[in-house]
């Protein structure tokens, strides 16, 4: 028979669920590797139904149940709702329905924004669905009622970076249009509010200019990831062997693709990535 | 009771269904509906599920049929696969498994490059499903075996269409490294293997260089469509009333940007677009 503390010690080290609409969680990931490196992840990249960005919250909130009910069935310890728009519109109404603790990045990413402005003035580029929510300035004026946040949406950055344009005359000159009216508007500190965005961020730092303080929510929520497994005397506490082979990665479609794509964000490559029909779950 | 006579009447009354991933489809309702202004037309869009052309086979064969479910309850006479993606995977199988007429938009296109072509050089350009298919290559030799076809996949030019950047330096530049090869490979015709691309045909046009001929698919669907109800006797002799109250046009997502998409692209404003589940078809 197992004592309640033997239940604990496997509850440990059951893995972490990350999810994202496609490739852009893979930076969460990156984060959570190098922040928590004992924690098995389960990474599920909803490829087939990819952009989430320019969707309705009815769909997405659909979309963000399905997973999240093939990720339980992974036996998950927490979730990372690794995506943006799948935060802002999903996360508040399925928190309310699960027994197990799930963090989006929205949260951790307005949190520090709200420390780290000086003058009060934050920006937040995202697709269309996480700028049009105002979710960012919802959380940030809980936090400083007295913030002010200025949104941009900037669809052409995930097709960009999905693109392998990362450094490109062409990923400036869009950069450029897309946000000089937050640099008009003087802004300190901007929201990188889509996970695909710490792929151009160099771009985006030159652009802003140095008196500006990128926030990136992918490092915020690995932060946070950590501090809620501690709190929840959840944190792994045995070590992983090098390597991925802890790690697995689920897609809905083109596996080989993400799997290429996926090796170009990570560390080290993924073993391989398999495909499962979400539709079912 | 009704003759055979009067049945066919009804039929010929019948809309025609036409579907798409998205907005692109739009340029090939435009062509039928200057082509055979008659023709009710019932338009689906697959919003929630765009893009198509980076998804596999499988999945889109899966969504074509869903969409083909649909349009067959909507009463439809016909149905135009306006997505050169689908068109290229799912069409074949869909055919056999249906009783009324259906036709994509590659064979149109293939057919009339294979007669332009005087050099026996045709370049095709669409997403990457379509591209990496090589169905317009398959087609065209069917016709001259002896024509050599080339393919390349840009995938920035459905985002910078729908961006609306139709006319745009960074759409220049992107186009410029997308054609290159095929501008030294002295193609003399050019398929615009993607229902987007006549958006941006100017551009196009005026980089590929006044030698190069265009093969816009939409047209020659149009043109196919006509001869294939003429054939059946199916064309509706009866004319419709100005304005667009006779055609329908359904989403799967997001049916006010949908809504004022088709206002750009369309000669008069469509009255409103619907949302329906497809996932249920």
């Amino acid at each position: 028979m197992m004592s309640l503390g033997d239940d604990r010690e496997v509850l440990r080290e059951a893995p972490v669920g990350v999810f994202d609409s496609g490739v852009g969680g893979l930076t969460v990931v990156r984060e959570i590797m190098r922040q928590i490196p004992n924690e098995k992840i389960i990474y599920f990249g909803d490829t087939a139904r990819v952009p989430y960005g320019s969707k309705s919250k009815e769909t997405i909130t659909r979309y963000s149940r399905q997973i999240v009910r093939f990720l339980r069935e992974q036996k998950v310890k927490a979730i990372v709702a690794a995506c943006n728009t799948a935060s802002a519109y999903a996360l508040s109404e399925i928190e309310k329905e699960i027994d197990i603790p799930i963090i989006g990045v929205v949260k951790p990413g307005a949190k520090v924004a709200a420390e780290v402005t000086r003058n009060g003035r934050v920006g937040v580029i995202g697709t269309e669905g996480t700028v049009g929510s105002r979710i960012y300035s919802t959380y940030i004026k809980e936090i400083k009622p007295e913030i002010q946040v200025l949104g941009k949406a900037c669809p052409l950055f995930v097709p960009l970076a999905e693109e392998g344009l990362w450094q490109d005359p062409v990923t400036d000159e869009i950069a450029k249009r897309y946000l000089s009216e937050l640099i008009e508007s003087d802004i300190d500190t901007l929201i990188l509010g889509c996970t695909h965005y710490p792929l151009i961020r160099s771009t985006l730092g030159r652009i802003m200019g140095e008196k500006v303080t990128l926030v990136n929510p992918a490092y915020e929520t690995a932060r946070e990831l950590r501090e809620l497994l501690e709190q929840e005397q959840l944190l792994n506490r045995k070590k992983q062997e090098l390597g991925m082979n802890c790690h697995r990665f689920y897609v809905s479609d083109m596996a080989d693709k993400f799997q290429s794509f996926a090796n170009s964000i990570l560390k080290y490559g993924i073993l391989s990535a398999k495909k499962i029909d979400i539709e079912n779950y």
